[in-house]
């Protein structure tokens, strides 16, 4: 019997499934095509390796799994040991993947914050055309902390770098050494000491038991007045009750979210109505832009040559710590 | 008698008219503060230098001018020889002070028609919560094409060099060297055989004859399908009918204006309905960026201290260009 890969690609290309043939030949693996997870559940009992968008069913349904290398860099929804009927089976995310267009959403809804633009869309959509009394702010001399400096927080800061930011604070949650691109680092124990100088809060955390409602209402009460607030990761980072009470109060100058609890938001949500939130609907790490979609499929490549040789995957994931 | 500075600071504040004041009293000038120009009007008769955002009927009032320091980097209106009684009056302007602002604006807007945040606003208005059909586009690997290359197109350079784009070009009217941030550089003369490589097109120029019309209706036809386009500045480096025209057939995949004739924009004008343009109310250089504001007071104050030696002003413009 020959081994098997099953591949569940939303953006399948005839030129991505020509590279994923020539490679999986290579190690002397058939490769079997699902249109999707549906698809796939049941009859998938011969794949020994999954790759791509498959859902909890799939993998659940996989007899011979040994490994899941998943097209997505947040995986938490993978990491339950019931899930997968070998316990020794091996996870890998394709983390790296999503820095380069995560960090440009990021820049980008923290200078429409800064700038006003949620206002200034309004002011053109009334058809009309002034400057708002008050001030806009700028990236320039900003004080920005961004917690999580993993690959997106570290691909952020390079681009915030650029615009000249008063000084760039990486937190993460050990002591590990950091990119030379955070002016400091800092661990998640320390976060409570950052806080009062930052005016740009950042926020591109996994969900884990540690980061789940990181920033609650205590916290956010010692960002300095006006300070702004990103999401993307997930959004059981954020207490969206305290975040909503925040900004109506003022005390936010303005958040950005485009990771929430639950996904999809209801139309009629409270945080739909919140004060200077801008909202987006988890396309931030949009895997349409085609840099990303190839890098899904370098990073299953890079790692299938890994695997075969028995050698440590690049993108392993810990199930145990969640990333 | 006395020699008087007359003072129009829309964004006057205790700290810069005393930073005013101790300057002008070292070189034995009075100062005068008008609230705005139309009450300086008529008494600006003794006034030798007038600096701030002056009217063109204060400097056509003022006898005594012979140097008029004006507070933004557009003086297209201020550069007719008749409105000088003294044809040696001199002007400057602030270029210089608003790099910063509009280069923060040019990457947000740029970002914006990439990842087609236009939509997204639309859709989560709308009580919404999906991913769009169709691609995302990213700075990454884009080939940026900057129509000149002065403080704002170098200030914007320097932000989108972070993001990797494939090239950035720069044109200007004359060979003169430029900017090492700029991968190319090129003459105005030489636009036609830059605009097919372009992705992105950003226009920062002054308002000159050379400039106005420059991107016409043949140019945008040059541009591949898909391009967006940027302009600050001046409305009148672009076609404006030509513009929707291109942007309602998808021809150019998006286009952001932050400056138009006329200005303020009609409710009914047709600019407003154009098919994925993102229109700001000729906010990019808003003078309330506190850094904005602190650029131009210590620009006055560095060109007063040339003034005062007998020194080249060095903001000085040049009339007859217009810049």
């Amino acid at each position: 019997m020959s081994k098997v890969i099953g591949v569940i690609i939303d953006y399948l290309t005839d030129d991505y499934r020509r590279q994923i043939d020539e490679a999986a030949a290579r190690h002397g693996y058939e490769t079997r095509y699902y249109p999707d997870s549906r698809s796939a559940v049941g009859n998938a009992d011969d794949c020994e390796i999954l790759f791509g968008h498959c859902s909890q069913k799939v993998i659940a349904s996989a007899k011979s799994l040994k490994w899941f290398c998943c097209c997505w860099a947040g995986v938490d929804r993978f990491c339950r040991e019931e899930l997968y009927r070998n316990p020794d089976c091996r996870l890998s995310n394709s983390s790296g993947a999503y820095g380069v267009t995560i960090s440009e959403h990021l820049i980008m809804v923290s200078l429409m914050l800064l700038r006003r633009q949620l206002e200034y869309g309004e002011l053109i959509r009334a058809r009309g055309w002034d400057t708002l009394p008050g001030s806009i702010r700028s990236l320039c001399r900003c004080r920005i902390t961004v917690l999580g400096t993993g690959d997106i927080g570290t691909q952020f800061a390079r681009r915030a770098k650029a615009f000249q930011p008063a000084k760039i604070v990486g937190v993460r949650r050990s002591a590990k050494p950091g990119d030379p691109v955070f002016d400091e680092l800092r661990t998640t124990a320390e976060l409570d000491a950052v806080l009062p100088e930052t005016d740009l809060l950042v926020m591109a955390l996994p969900n884990t038991p540690d980061t789940a409602n990181i920033l609650d209402a205590r916290r956010m009460a010692l960002l300095p007045e006006g300070a702004c607030v990103v999401n993307v990761g997930r959004g059981t980072a954020v207490d969206q009750d305290a975040l909503i009470a925040a900004l109506n109060s003022g005390h936010l100058g303005g958040a950005a979210l485009d990771v929430v609890v639950p996904e999809p938001l209801p139309a009629d949500h409270p945080l739909r109505d919140a004060k200077n939130l801008l909202l987006t609907p988890h396309v931030a790490g949009n895997t349409t832009l085609p840099y990303t979609r190839q890098r899904t499929i370098d990073m299953f490549l890079e790692d299938l040559e890994n695997y075969a040789a028995g050698r440590p995957l690049l993108h392993e994931v810990d199930r145990k710590k969640g990333y």
